[in-house]
């Protein structure tokens, strides 16, 4: 669904601010509280709160991060689910949400009602309260951005810190072929999992995958050492080589460090206990720079994608060449 | 200063994101903590908070909000100071901040450096970490949204509900010609001023104006009531005729209901004494809709800044002619 309307008569334009802000309140329903708990004053009241908290922001820009085959339904809810992924990585539980909208004057009524609809399904699906927002005008832009709050679910906020030489490199679920797949749009931020792991001391160092383990895990990875991969342990997704999994992208998966004296089988049989249907792969393990075996894959073979970067802005619009694209150095 | 760099080699395509993160760091400098605290991770830590909590969201987006005349680093401080204003207006203050930026590959690093540094400038001013932040892609686009997290700064948090008829409408500072007299940038945000007022029980609603006093004042109005305003009362800024006062909007200065009951004379001599420097002007009181005496401003004559409204966009952006346009029909 293409984001401007034909007619001026179905665009946010024909509504004007009031309108639109009462429209979207009746889209939103029960996903946005009353002011001042929600929209309607200078800002939204929040309750005090016990726990340390913690904040993310990410948006979703056209035609970038998504485009006219991409139901704004999918749109709403990817918007939100993005936001939880980061979350989840370290450990947290969503409390509250602000979205920033910047749209063109022709955007779609029907456009926005069903963005707004997949927001408000995902949110309340969360249980995250939409508290409040601000609509602004730009030529040519559909862009939404989302602040996403939250708090530690336990004890503990697992960081991008703190991963050792000899720990285990583990990831949840597949990656690798999220755009034909459309595991982009279709995955489940993996909350409770994160919540899980951050229970555990043994999970020194946690973070999500959006730009593509061969990037992201530059991250994860302690000073002088290196991340040993093995090809074959990589769980593929479906129609994912091992250059996929490396760099498509969007996986929304979680990646961490297990420390080495873990009991790998005990740990791996907890998860399942919990996780039943989450597969649970042990790619690999930081070593020592120096040591890196010949065996490993090498990852200055591969990179996720790197924003801002005039020369591979054209192959990330369509990106649906990318796992067979050749790799650029690095 | 214009916002696209003329050669390749002066644009934030040319450094990619990684270097391009390094230099915002540098940028914000002492506004912007580590991670886990600041930028970094997947989220940024915040501590707990005892008081009740305050979000808002606000942009600024070229052209919108800003044109090639406005330094850029007036551009970073106003949009920190847009967010402050609405947190002034409940009698909050500030606790953290994060931001969601999209460029054009082509943007300035001149401009964007000089707009970190005035954001940050602004952050060190106001006490306000920067923790958290988005950089994406977005092609004609220069635009900033910032998300501000605060705290009731006493036992209590104003709003716009809670006017009734017989309170007096009072407005701190001056109104009208924000935009010749650079009030728009230049302003200061009333946050001393709305922790103030919020200890006063006779105040009984709040809000900021920023689009304008006749626009805006709606919000505050009770039911079945209208604001009855002399014209003659109205603090106009040097420059400003009434009918500027009521539209031009950005004035970014706090309107509220002062309870019928107050001695207005000790009201107003105990806010000399906080503040010597800062204005407060009984513009009129709120009553019974039928009851509006025909010396009062007919506000169905004057109407503030509307969002999406096709056929006033063209005015928005030069706005130099918007004191003397004559009024379109509400």
């Amino acid at each position: 669904m293409h984001p401007f309307a034909k007619k001026s008569a179905d665009s946010v334009s024909a509504l004007g601010e009031e309108k639109l802000i009462s429209a979207i309140r009746r889209w939103l329903g029960s996903a946005s509280p009353r002011a001042p708990f929600g929209m309607g004053d200078d800002c939204a009241v929040l309750p005090a709160s016990r726990l340390r908290q913690l904040i993310t922001v990410d948006p979703v820009i056209y035609p970038r991060h998504f485009n006219d085959t991409v139901p704004p339904r999918d749109v709403g809810a990817k918007l939100l689910k993005r936001n939880l992924s980061d979350l989840a990585a370290m450990g947290g539980r969503p409390t509250a949400a602000v979205l920033a909208l910047t749209l063109d004057a022709r955007t779609s009524l029907a456009w926005l009602e069903q963005f707004y609809r997949g927001l408000a399904a995902c949110a309340r699906h969360y249980r995250v309260p939409i508290v409040g927002g601000d609509i602004a005008q730009a030529d040519g832009s559909v862009a939404a951005s989302l602040t996403l709050l939250g708090a530690a679910a336990g004890p503990r906020v697992v960081t991008r810190t703190g991963a050792r030489v000899g720990d285990g490199i583990y990831v949840t679920g597949e990656l690798g072929a999220s755009l034909p797949t459309r595991h982009h749009v279709t995955f489940k931020p993996r909350l409770a999992e994160g919540a899980w792991l951050a229970r555990h001391s043994a999970v020194r160092a946690m973070m999500d995958l959006s730009d593509g383990l061969a990037k992201d895990l530059r991250a994860l990875t302690p000073r002088r050492a290196a991340p040993s991969l093995e090809a074959a342990a990589l769980p593929l997704r479906r129609g994912a080589d091992v250059r996929g999994a490396l760099t498509d992208g969007e996986d929304y998966e979680l990646v961490f460090a297990l420390a080495a004296r873990t009991d790998r089988e005990k740990f791996a049989h907890a998860w399942h206990r919990a996780f039943p249907h989450v597969r649970l792969s042990c790619i690999g393990k930081f070593v020592t720079a120096s040591a890196l075996p010949t065996s490993a894959v090498n990852l200055a073979n591969y990179r996720g994608y790197e924003h801002l970067r005039t020369e591979i802005k054209s192959t990330r619009r369509p990106r649906r060449a990318r796992s067979t694209r050749p790799s650029p150095p690095v």
